[in-house]
């Protein structure tokens, strides 16, 4: 499962909402990308992956409607961030700037496995392991110790919305480069079809449950903690 | 009441321990300082603010010790940061590096009310308010959540003493870069005296106890969450 938010902002007077998850489901597969950083770099990368845009349509071209395998998809993806890397800072369009770009990429084509890949700025990438089988990107450090404490490999899947959710809100309220509406893909194994694709607002019944719930969950767990022994 | 950790690293392979937290308490006063950031910077600013070393003997010049309101002290150490800050960029000692710290200074002298100031790399400051009771420096964000949730202005201190702890256990279990022991220093309003300054270290009972309560508490919360209505 993977869950996105949607703000984007070039400073705190320039705040916008965007979709950072982008999937194709032709039949055959599913392939969900998700991307945080500079938005015009991580949107000439999906017009390239997607749709093939930028490219001679007079060569042939890979996509992720053609990649043969996850890795593959993988592949495609590091390989058009670099070349949005280099069209960005070299030649007449050479701009000094931050290149500030991660991606993560998951799903399963029919006859591979389900994998997911992270993608750094510079192209190369890695993959999630029984070890580590979740990814962050963008702003991760707030809702990563919910994960860090209960995110295992075998997980359930509602558990795994649950406490993607919760993360989430955890970010929600600690920074405001973060908002809502999110968007939340879920995909079972083996099905090459999507098995939920929900935009979760601030008004959503569940998550606004959720939310609700946990917190007063924190509070009356921090109220009954010992007091400290230091203080007599 | 404030808490710190003791881990500082330069590189994975260059890890040690070192206090981060500097008290001074004659008897008129309890001023404590916190830091983060460079250690070479930060250990100049302690060693000229409380012992007025780098200075020269024969002219006057304020410490912790005799500065008169807590106002001056924030001063006194922006002064001196400032001060690092020109004779490591510039003359013959120029070095070319991250110029990074952040301190937090707290204490109250007698005659003068209790305050808190966060102190950055500028020199400048700002005070803990009603709206902002607390503050953190360093790798703040794994710990930020909890505080956002549940810190506020009239928050007790027995509470104030477990939600820096908890705030530091989801730090200290995402990130290695922060490490046991940690210090604590707890003072009373108007006291003008430490009322607890302890360091706390893995066996330390309490914080076991507390961690454990903690990360069961939190299975526990995330357990009973209801079901996503997605997944049918």
């Amino acid at each position: 499962m993977l869950l996105s938010d949607t703000r984007t902002n070039a400073g705190p007077d320039n705040i916008a909402s965007f979709t950072k998850m982008n999937v194709v489901a032709p039949g055959d597969r599913v392939i969900a990308m998700m991307s945080a950083g500079n938005l015009a770099v991580t949107q000439a990368v999906v017009a390239r992956v997607i749709d093939g845009l930028g490219l001679d349509p007079n060569e042939p071209f890979d996509t992720l409607m053609t990649v043969k395998s996850m890795y593959e998809a993988a592949q495609l993806i590091g390989n058009a961030v670099s070349r949005v890397y280099t069209s960005a800072t070299s030649g007449p369009n050479a701009q000094n700037f931050m290149f500030d770009a991660s991606i993560i990429v998951a799903g399963q084509i029919a006859g591979d496995k389900m994998k997911m890949f992270h993608i750094y700025a510079a192209g190369n990438f890695i993959e999630a392991t029984v070890d580590t089988p979740f990814f962050q990107i963008g702003e991760a450090k707030y809702g990563k110790p919910i994960l860090d404490r209960v995110a295992r490999y075998d997980t359930p899947l509602d558990g795994a919305v649950k406490l993607a959710l919760i993360s989430m809100d955890s970010t929600l309220r600690s920074n405001f480069s973060v908002g809502l509406p999110a968007d939340l893909l879920i995909y079972r194994r083996d099905s090459q079809e999507i098995a939920a694709y929900e935009r979760i607002a601030e008004d959503d019944p569940y998550f606004k449950d959720i939310r609700t719930r946990w917190s007063e969950a924190l509070r009356e767990a921090y109220r009954d903690l010992p007091a400290p022994p230091w203080l007599s």
